[in-house]
């Protein structure tokens, strides 16, 4: 497949990388958009790649993917796959995603984009000489398609909450709370480049950013690890598993805690942690404008909390709005209204947008430019860590 | 293929009639069953069929079938189809269902069962017939396959809530409260039956009956239609769409209530209607039992409240139970906790619940005898109606 | 004092007769109104009444009464008292209330205004008859004055929901759900009249009739009582107690289940229980107009939800009030916005109204005729219940 | 009255200074408390000072209080007082408490104890010299008394949640968000000290630590005035007013943020802002421990949030407690469950903790000491907000 038709006959072909946690919604969402949607390229499932043959083969085979290969860069050479998706843990993100846009491949990339800044600005750098050859590559903030937050963006940027004052940005889990959770990949230096902040607080920071069109201009931050050895793990499953014999060391972050300046003057306070006994999975987005308020907590997912500062004294209260409507962002494509939507649609929403923009030879948002500023964010919360919250500067790039 | 041997080659052939709204969530289901869960036989999507060849064609390619038909008998003769899926409207139920099983093919039947008492008998008649020869029919209640659903049925069934008391149960839309809401062919008797009744009470009766595991043993019932005269439709939607020239009458209730009796002597109230501004698909059912309760809305899918009178008086009060566990029905198979699931997920439960009692050979849940005896509490209900809401005995069959 | 004085010198002179809970509340209620509300009468707690001399006088002090009488009929020869406030349980309103009436004495009459229809006509009979010479009577349906409620009036009257479509008005209380509480006397019949029908289930009719501004004109009912036979106590509180020895009779219903009819033509479910496990005191109240919504619940008294048809299909939802606004009724005069209120506030509103309208010598709202009213519809469902739930016409007065 | 006789007779004679906002809650609670607790010493509303006689006047009329002064230092030497209720703005509070505990008074003074740390150190020196006298001080605090708080407290207390990881602690309102509100009091640093920092962030700073047990050993912290130039008022209100000509500066901070380290080593968010539209008076303190976690909003004040996270992973959830039990914290001495609490009935616990300890010469909480830890917390955040958001160093006292 060349550069110039991606997608022969109005195909595109794709090979992702990974095919655990989030091999398993992507290949959903590959599956899923082009029933719910009008896409003006068919994805076809080519080949997943892994490091097991068996257990790559068994994947393909359950997720509906055509072929399986134990070598990602098998993907690079087959004229078939015209898009790398790029599944993995963070330490694999650069080199695979680099090597993909250099061999022409069009690249979806989960977040965070990298492990480190240096990284994530050599994949940035990558993505922009890609660019102008029409390959085209995209970072997996999922969260910006829950169709709440679109709604959310959609809101802000018509001017109905304002000027922002405030944001208050929350990712709450517990399933390191009990401290015989045993030791998985994402409590590995090495694997995951950092705890709560990377895996959790970056969704939290792309979506503060990305819902009130403004970046972090500099932030004070702290972390903390709680419980500082773990079992090994007898057996994990995505999140938590089974505490087996011996422990080892956790080398990242439990929890972040960090405040910062938006673009515009705000402030804006920000959480991740794995420590929120009872908050399975809680993304909480509050925003207070000059004209009006917006509220999301990810575990009421379909609803999107929306305070007009216009509406009389009398009535003027947050208003609860079912994000189910056809007016709403992608919902007439699924359910009539008051029929809600789960966790996998975000990703459904990301393959469908994705292949709307590289139909049209558009960039597609967030691009690695975007997952490089929170990549930035991350590591500036991390040096104030560093010195006991110190203000960092996140001077823009020139 | 013979009956002995449903899906051969460890293949279960699908047939599917119909494919609108419930066209559309069964085609998903059958698609994504196998890819989230281990199924003893694999769905095979052979064939859809519809009255116009043009749209069931295109139907077909959009849905995932491997072909489509305007004939519904066709899927009688193929021996590649071993179950029917009935997704059309009520009326044409019966006759399609009975064939079904008549020829050997297992049915899954959108419900309500049928539009009538008269034609709902002779289904449950015909599917104990084919019973006999190893064919298996069920209907289609999927709100009972909603995780939070059926962990009430188990607490319920554990006793954690003791004898039932009270049953409140809801089902409330607001697609008609406007009045200018075309005509669909929901509000055809002779298509629909009845309206709200039949429609959406059905899914509440079989809620209350299924969780709490007794039946209703009378009735005093009221229907109203508050709108007698819409605007023909321009286009339809599946529910709502453009007012078009002209109006038409409307034949069903908008609404209905009915109080009942369940088996155990609990009192129980209903409400069914499509006029409850800003309620889009708000089904609700509250349970208070001699030793807890349970309460759960519809807007609020993954989530079941549970009070339990065993806990001390200090802490006790309504859990927020997030339904998304590990330990809950079907939630193991999709996301980690706190990463909740939509609409369509009950219907992927049903094929799966299905699929399982087709290969183990066992009836599956809800029967058309279930299905019989929501019908029954229907037409009880409509005959109160028109006795000023005298009561209505629902004897057991003997 | 003569009725044409009511309150010498700008006062007015209270008698109070009955001292327990609603003793309690009725006096908090007095002391406190002139202090947040500029009143054109000053009450003044002249003198409370109860049969045990060294009980009541106790009572007297700690409540706040400048005497107390073992004799209810001291009330209405002394000068200083201009108005009766009756507190008792229902088996004496009548007899208390109408010589009040006939002494002169205004009228505070506890709800349910008396325990039969044959009472409540008397009661009615005198009030119209004193109202002829000035004499004014009021009934303590107390819920209708939480600001909310207040509210919910408001906007209905004003149009903002249209045409009443439906009420779903529920009380559920859980103080009798185990089996062990002890007998009270609103268990008893010959002093309570009914159990939850008339004790809770009064104020739920009261509130749909009140904020709706129609009446019902019938009703097909259910009674129930769960548990048959209960301990005598050794001590009660207000609701509840400690069971002693010896079982005792419950002769009233533990829980009614009923529906109605409007005279708009709206259809109205209702439901009263001490059996909701869970729900301490929860007063719910939600009705669907063709233009809007309203939802109340007592367990977040100081919040309405309003849903308002015309909102944008895209920000239209539930508006969640926080109903503390200085616009907002009777809210001003107490703290700023989000400050909220509790319980008692009610009692204190009711006599704030109750003085602006006996220095205006205007008929107090709700009226014995509104009580009485009530009473017809608690009547009526009693009736039904007796009949299997037929319907039973509630024809206005002539 | 000398010191070793608090409350001849087993009376307390109160005098109160500043009669706007806090002294109507304290007037009310001074009238209130003896009604509804038994209290060892009855509370006499001697005489209230301002500066307008006839003003003054007028509210000791309106408030309940026997006599009025222009002169606070009356109060230093009457007799009949036995107790200084400070209700005065922040710039007072120093000079008025040290008098009156020099001249053997008790004293109860409002939040936040001073406007500077040296005048609060002033005062708690001032507080401990008078307790060796056996004449006590306490800050009035009143939220702590909202017996959700106390609930949370004596849960942490009784280990059920564990050790704390993390506290969000957020006071939200909403009066300044629109910019042409006019300048009050609060606005001008010289009265007020400090902005929403002081008036409100000193409450949640308090409540962290109350709950927790725990002190806040540094912090980083950002200040913001988003408004710097505002309308003078033709009038006010308590939070609000309208807006008349000419405007003037504001001179204290809109907003706070600030996060800091508990001395058990968790993490702490704050927030304290009056320009989050919708957020009337929105406290929320939610507290994630090692085995459990709580929650709480003042807008929803009667409920607490409680996880447990021993209870079995089906039915764990969060417990919505209603707190209106017997068993919870002073609601036993109110209405039965479910009747809830308003804002006011902190101030009356406040007078029924205060007037039990004075009886028992015992000291209160919170003490000046207290208010001296909330004090350096404000000045330490202030300080961090000059040096953008640097860590200070919170030592405990030597």
């Amino acid at each position: 497949m060349s550069v110039e038709d991606p997608g022969t006959d109005g195909e595109l072909g794709v090979g992702m990388v990974g095919y655990a946690f989030m091999g398993a919604a992507h290949s959903h969402a590959w599956r899923t958009a082009p029933k719910f949607f009008d896409l003006p390229l068919t994805p076809r499932m080519r080949v997943v790649a892994g490091r097991d043959a068996a257990a790559v083969a068994a994947a393909a085979d359950r997720l509906g993917w055509e072929s399986s290969t134990t070598s990602w860069r098998d993907l690079l050479t087959r004229d078939d796959v015209g898009l790398v998706d790029v599944c993995t843990p963070g330490d694999t993100h650069a080199e695979i995603a680099i090597a993909a846009l250099e061999a022409g491949k069009h690249v979806l990339c989960e977040k965070p984009l990298a492990n480190s800044v240096v990284e994530a600005e050599a994949m940035a750098a990558a993505a922009d000489t890609a660019a102008e050859r029409g390959v085209l590559a995209m970072v997996g903030f999922t969260y910006r398609r829950v169709p709440a937050i679109q709604l959310a963006r959609r809101l802000v940027e018509e001017g109905r909450i304002g000027q922002v004052r405030h944001v208050r940005a929350q990712y709450l889990q517990d399933w390191l709370a009990d401290p015989q959770a045993p030791l998985a990949w994402r409590l590995d230096k090495t694997r995951a480049g950092s705890g709560a902040l990377g895996d959790i607080g970056a969704h939290v920071i792309d979506l503060a950013q990305f819902v009130t069109g403004e970046s972090l201009t500099g932030v004070n931050g702290m972390l903390e690890t709680f419980v500082h050895e773990r079992p090994r793990p007898a057996s994990l499953s995505t999140l938590g598993g089974v505490a087996g014999e011996g422990t080892g060391p956790v080398t990242v972050d439990d929890a972040a805690v960090f405040m910062g300046r938006l673009s515009g003057g705000g402030l804006a306070l920000f959480e991740a942690t794995r420590f929120a006994w009872g908050r399975r999975n809680s993304i909480r987005l509050e925003i207070n404008g000059s004209a009006g308020s917006i509220a999301f907590d990810f575990e009421d997912m379909n609803v999107l909390h929306y305070y007009d500062a216009a509406d009389d004294a009398q009535t003027a209260g947050f208003r609860r709005i079912v994000v189910t409507d056809p007016s709403h962002p992608y919902t007439g494509n699924w359910w009539p209204p008051g029929h809600g939507l789960g966790y996998e649609h975000s990703f459904t929403h990301q393959v469908v947008d994705l292949v709307l923009d590289l139909a049209a030879g558009r960039q597609p948002a967030p691009s690695f430019a975007d997952g490089l500023a929170v990549q930035r964010v991350l590591d500036a919360v991390e040096r104030s860590a560093a010195e006991r919250g110190a203000w960092i500067d996140l001077t823009p790039e020139t």
